[in-house]
């Protein structure tokens, strides 16, 4: 179906797009200039974060891209299946807990838990999700005038020929955008109804789980099971790993652990750690339990009619490492250098195929280096280094090194948080921190009210490292992210002498300024 | 009362001061150093944000300030009646209206206006602002040691001499801290009773409104109108001046004006523009309407049990003035240059006393600054630009140009914005922005979802604007202050190139890499 010429809006994307995804022998969309033959700069195989950016930049740029996907819609799974529904839970999950905390206090309410349904979330989600997509393919054609074929499975000839839609493009070079998926722990019992990942999650539930098994310890197992557990799902997290102790997070401050894992039993969510996952098992195909290996060496059996995997993901390397002979890393990962080009040259893989966090930033800054790179330019990109975050029912963030870390490095180190650094006081009933989102916690349950934390070098009065569990500060570590890592850091005084928007969600700016007048700083 | 070497936890300090406010014939709090006739760096009148941030940094400098309050606690109104109450009723307004909106729907029950009081939040924060005093009296005592004397009215006697609870202070400078307080319109039938500005307010509210008039179109008005509001008081609000177009606020975009003040009527608020209040009209001592002549030049009578005066405010220059000679512009505020040095050598003045906005920053940093000076610095504070913002059930929050004041200035303004900047889109109903705050609204009420806007110099590139309306953006808008107005800017290219933290409330770090592929920029 050639859309060339068809200037749909939102409205007429959605239903093309819809209509697309319940006919499995629907048509592929060809969004093609109709030049005969053309030889592209690169072929974007997988249209989602990377390489949808990846496409956008090169012809921003002046380049010529294609982009193929299976799926009609661009942006991949994140607006189909991964953060988007994620960050409508998350928020549910936020509201939720607010809820609950202040049943039958204030305005709010007596909690009624049966109103809470993941199934109803999980539906409102199917049924706006359209919209972002149809958003994302009227862009990409009308704003950014990338050439697309959605709808269409791409099949890789060799390094510079892919079919799709029954036609051969030719391309100078080849970008592996086609993301990742979940992948299972090597454990009896998943083939039973009940089994889910966030995938199946949005996918296929079709019942409401009254109590939840979460097996792995990932951010995805955090989130989705803060988000059960808040809707009133008995919940329970079997992890190998100690919570934000995994190999896949790092720079997590050890205070700001506390505070969040704390928080979740607070919640009253049980969580295993040390504990490794043995069967899932069932009755009539359904699961019923989890039997698991405790930390102290002893099974238990853990009844539940849901179980969630949260054990990591894998990439869709399909037939992309046949057809190219392209180097694979032990985790399933393409093997790339800080270009993204793979081991063949003209190859390059971007996103959740390469090695990283499987973070949005790392997806559409890698593709857009893949293009730089592509056009001409010699861009490396480094993300060893970049803030992170997670939510739980809070939003929590960091960036830089944690406290042991600082003071491993740094002889002089310095702690500015909230509550204070100071032994004796009364913290857990300090209103303090507070701002918009922990007013009400801070007036009413200041044990609810966050945590933040700034890690100083006393000696050159430059921040290494910002922590903050609460609301409203995810957005401000970008920028913090970019001002610690610039080459002449941010200092203390500098940070200090910052217009602070009070109330401030993280306190940074004032609690620096109160130090910063001194020659050696101190704590505070 | 000597506290010197009392090492107060914050419940003993709550208490202290609780059974201060409640006596009035209570002692002093005397925190000196008990060396004799010691002559001070500075005393700072008032121990207000403003005072109290000087005296810490001046203190952390290695020089000697005196604090001396009326109030038994430090920290001035802000925590006591206005910026703290602010925030916790702004929340709740947010709160309020979220469960508005999604009233029997999802998880949230039918909305029972019966529960939303503004008595009750009233209650809640003065059973909470003790914890906020006493903290500041400790930290300021224990953790930055600044001397102080609370509880006790400053008599200035000379520009070094000032008197309190009976005794005599010796100081090289002074420093006016005294902060500010609201300033009523010139109008009968303000003494009657249901007359409130946002002190009486906390103070002495004791019945529930059902119908509020705001006098004025104060952020104060937009602020405290939303939230009364959003408890299901009926509010209209009667304004000189269009909302948002006063010349208290700069830099507000035309856009984002339209979001907000619709966004209020959506709410079902009635907004007079235009409109002039005649007097308050009552009945046995109690206001029962308000008189109002209308753009039209007709005059109405408005019914309402609670009349709320957002009408701005006037320093406390109290008897400051007859003492030192000090020169006072014609709005009441003591005039200062960029080093807080009022007319008379030795005398500063800070916070809410001198001219600009009076906000947090503001106070704070011009206390820094006096106190920088005293200490022999030369530091100039010029806060004509600033990032600013207001609650309505939003977080409004606005940076740099608009985009008028930016096409009036550059040739070339490219806009990016979400909804997107062009014509013809269904954007109404486009579930975008969304991010953490947003995602339920964007998912059910797409018109809710917020707006976003960045104003950039086609030609240099650089960011000259930034408007947000959403929520969780406010605290980025400090670091994109600092980051537009530092001398090489903020180039579409960097901020493009940032690490971003998906769903970031703001887009503008990805939606920036969209465009900066191209040498020239367009709109998105």
């Amino acid at each position: 179906m050639d859309i060339r010429n068809q200037h749909y809006n939102l409205g007429e994307w959605n239903d093309l797009i819809e209509r697309s995804l319940a006919d499995s022998n629907s048509e592929p969309l060809l969004n093609l200039a109709g030049d005969p033959d053309p030889i592209y700069d690169a072929i974007f195989v997988g249209g989602g974060a990377a390489g949808r950016f990846g496409a956008a930049y090169m012809k921003a740029m002046g380049g010529r891209p294609l982009i193929i996907d299976a799926w009609p819609f661009l942006g991949g799974s994140c607006p189909h299946q991964a953060c988007v529904p994620h960050h409508l839970f998350s928020e549910a999950a936020e509201e939720l807990d607010r809820m609950r905390w202040f049943s039958d206090e204030l305005f709010f309410p007596k909690f009624d838990s049966s109103r809470a349904s993941i199934l109803e979330l999980v539906k409102v989600f199917l049924a706006g999700r359209g919209t972002a997509h149809a958003f994302m393919n009227w862009q990409t054609k009308e704003q950014l005038e990338a050439e697309y074929v959605l709808n269409a499975h791409a099949t890789i000839i060799d390094k510079n020929t892919v079919e799709a839609a029954g036609r051969r493009f030719t391309t100078k070079n080849l970008v592996l955008s086609m993301g990742a998926r979940p992948v299972d722990p090597e454990i009896p019992g998943l083939d039973l109804d009940g089994v889910y990942d966030f995938v199946s999650l949005v996918e296929e539930l079709d019942y409401e789980p009254t109590q939840c098994v979460i097996i792995g310890g990932s951010k995805v197992a955090m989130e989705y099971g803060s988000f059960f557990n808040a809707t009133g799902c008995e919940t329970t997290i079997v992890s190998r790993s100690p919570l934000m102790r995994t190999k896949a997070l790092h720079h997590v401050d050890e205070d700001l652990r506390t505070y969040v894992v704390d928080g979740m039993r607070k919640r009253g969510m049980t969580i295993l750690e040390g504990a490794h996952p043995v069967s899932v098992n069932g009755t009539n195909g359904r699961a019923t339990s989890v039997t698991v290996r405790l930390e102290s060496g002893e099974e238990a059996e853990l009844a539940t009619d849901f179980v969630f995997l949260g054990t990591g993901e894998r990439p869709n390397v399909g037939q992309a490492q046949e057809a190219l002979g392209i180097d694979v890393g032990e985790t399933g990962r393409v093997v790339v250098n800080k270009r993204m080009q793979t081991s063949v040259p003209g190859v390059y893989a971007v996103g959740d195929m390469i090695d990283g966090p499987m973070e949005m930033f790392k997806a559409r800054k890698s593709g857009v280096t893949a293009a730089r790179n592509i056009m001409g330019e010699d861009l490396e990109f480094d993300f060893t280094e970049y803030p992170d975050f997670l939510h739980t029912t809070y939003e929590v963030t960091w960036v830089g090194l944690t406290e042991a870390e600082a003071r491993a490095a740094y002889d002089d180190v310095i702690i500015i948080q909230m509550p204070p650094y100071v032994e004796g006081l009364d913290t857990p009933n300090l209103p303090l921190p507070c701002a918009e989102g922990t007013m009400l916690y801070a007036f009413r349950k200041p044990e609810l009210s966050g945590f933040q934390k700034l890690v100083v070098d006393g000696t050159s009065r430059k921040v290494v490292g910002a922590h903050h569990v609460g609301y409203g500060a995810k957005d401000a570590f970008q920028y913090l992210d970019y001002l610690i890592h610039r080459p002449e850091g941010l200092t203390i005084d500098t940070l200090g002498w910052m217009n602070e928007l009070f109330l401030n969600p993280e306190h940074f700016v004032q609690l620096s300024r109160l130090r910063a007048g001194r020659k050696r700083l101190e704590n505070l």
